[in-house]
């Protein structure tokens, strides 16, 4: 049975061929396939179909051999059904498809395991709990205004707003220089109108550009460990994150936490506090990194065909897959 | 010497054309004349000349009578020199102009004192430290996304933040009924994937609208006393407000703190916490209200033109400026 395993992310999309036999037999890359972020569904989905295009070719299948297609975005419910119908056959793929999270996706390419929690802190931040290989409860991802607590806009947000207070002289931290840096904006502290010229810059700079910018400057948080500033905002994201867990945790689901997202991959501290936070509150996860959700969309597509995805089998999906991601990309 | 003082605002403009003699002879009301807040500079022009228009009007002088005009707005810097030049010019108004920031009138509306210190929290949030009627230091003004502490717009934020964070079940707060009732949104309690179709509704009505329209939730957080949510929001309003005062303090100015905007109009509670933060860092100002900055611009345009404005001619002025307002506006 030939399988279409796709995780279609905000800033790009990976596609597998992957055999019941659990061999990943091909992998194909693809741009932003999230309609959300921008550029609106038929734009999206262009970029799922090349993914899974350039996966079947590289497998050496044919399209119409595609039995069913697995499609994990953000919250599962980035396509409408209806769309996907009518997209899918209009590009030659006539197989039954599924819609999948992405929080599902990341917890499946981490685990065998069905019973767990997941937490992704990229530009957004979501936690659920998974039972069965599916969300039992979602918390937070609501979003830049209503949530996303600990994301990369959240954490750069801050980071911008003390170096608006630091440049009016209000506070101390050794992000200024950087952060100017990240926004192109020249460190002059000559003063117009009682404020120095770079505050002045970064004033129209942010409100020129869309609020989303922001989350550029997160890695600015991380730079300097010994900056008490910089020190509690990574503190405040890493007490937000864990809350998100805590907030999703049930006593009968032990499973593990697997954590993903551009925030969490770069950044040691934050992980290393959540865990913290996670423990002083009495919960002591075994805790997973997992780069993206194509292993884990795979393995959802190996168990919506009816195959038994253990321990063992896992590891074949995950070592087929990385074999072939690292041929694609020569990593 | 006949006077044109102007406040224009964000939300409405006001104009009062004011004698050396201290007594204000008439008033004119129009709508937005900050071209920041939209509408750009000509609409707001136009605001502040009908403004002037109907103040000559009810006063029975001729624009040409007018021999200076103060005009009050956002940082003083809301319209560019060159442009007011020939817009005065367009209208029939030759007399020279100054310019001067909503905080400076504000301050000058509190009290005939020439030093001290303005605090305004409306839509935004800033306070300045006042030598000899001008603006020595600004602290914060910094816009919704860099600053703002404590303004309309932050307070409102973080209602809607703890309110969808209520829907989903992981906090408690008086505030969820009264917040969805401001947005229009039907108190559903049933879950839609996981979460109420009220927080999916929230979230639908928040990334729809203009960030800003999250103003309209501040009244929202101080409905209920006995709320924690809400109390914890209003006391770290005040916090931030409050450290605005003390970061813009300078010793050898003593005067008194007028503070105004929409937020600080109708809300004791943030004004009794700002005054106990300001009261615990050892700042005991004398505090003084304001609702705008009309006496002040009247104020600042006879000190322009060379006239002593001492506690008993800033009392003329205010109480003729009040009786000339009521009998506009019948209140």
């Amino acid at each position: 049975m030939i399988l279409a395993a796709v995780d279609a992310g905000g800033t790009r999309t990976r596609a597998s061929i992957v055999q019941d036999t659990l061999e990943c037999r091909g992998i194909g890359l693809a741009g932003r396939g999230n309609p959300i972020s921008g550029g609106g569904p038929e734009a999206a989905f262009g970029e799922v179909a090349s993914a899974i295009g350039r996966a079947a070719a590289d497998a050496g299948v044919a399209l119409a051999e595609i039995e069913a297609v697995t499609l994990a975005s953000a919250g599962g419910t980035a396509f409408e059904a209806g769309f996907l119908t009518d997209a899918f056959a209009a590009v030659g793929i006539r197989a039954p498809f599924s819609k999948r999270g992405d929080l599902a996706a990341l917890f499946c390419s981490g685990t065998h395991e069905t019973d767990g929690y997941s937490l992704v802190a990229g530009t957004g931040a979501t936690a659920v709990r998974m039972v069965d290989s599916a969300e039992a409860q979602t918390i937070d991802g609501l979003g830049w205004l209503l949530g996303d607590t600990g994301s990369g806009f959240w954490i750069g947000h801050r980071v911008a707003r003390a170096v608006a207070a630091a440049l009016d002289g209000r506070i101390s931290t050794s992000m200024v220089e950087p952060a100017l840096e990240v926004m192109g904006i020249a460190p002059d502290l000559a003063l117009r109108t009682g404020r120095p010229i770079a505050n002045h810059e970064l004033v129209r700079v942010v409100y020129t550009q869309s609020p989303f910018a922001l989350a550029a400057l997160a890695p600015v948080a991380f730079l300097d460990d010994g900056d008490p500033v910089s020190a509690a905002i990574v503190d405040e994201a890493a007490r937000g994150l864990a809350q998100a867990v805590i907030d999703v945790h049930a006593d009968d689901v032990t499973g593990p936490l697997v954590v993903g997202g551009g925030v969490m991959a770069g950044q040691r501290r934050l992980l290393e506090g959540i865990v913290a936070v996670l423990r002083s509150s009495g919960l002591d996860l075994p805790v997973i990194r997992a780069t993206d959700g194509l292993v884990g969309a795979s393995v959802l597509a190996l168990r919506g065909a009816g195959v038994t995805v253990d321990a063992e089998a896992f590891e074949t999906v995950r070592a087929t897959t990385a074999t072939q991601l690292a041929r694609q990309t020569g990593l």
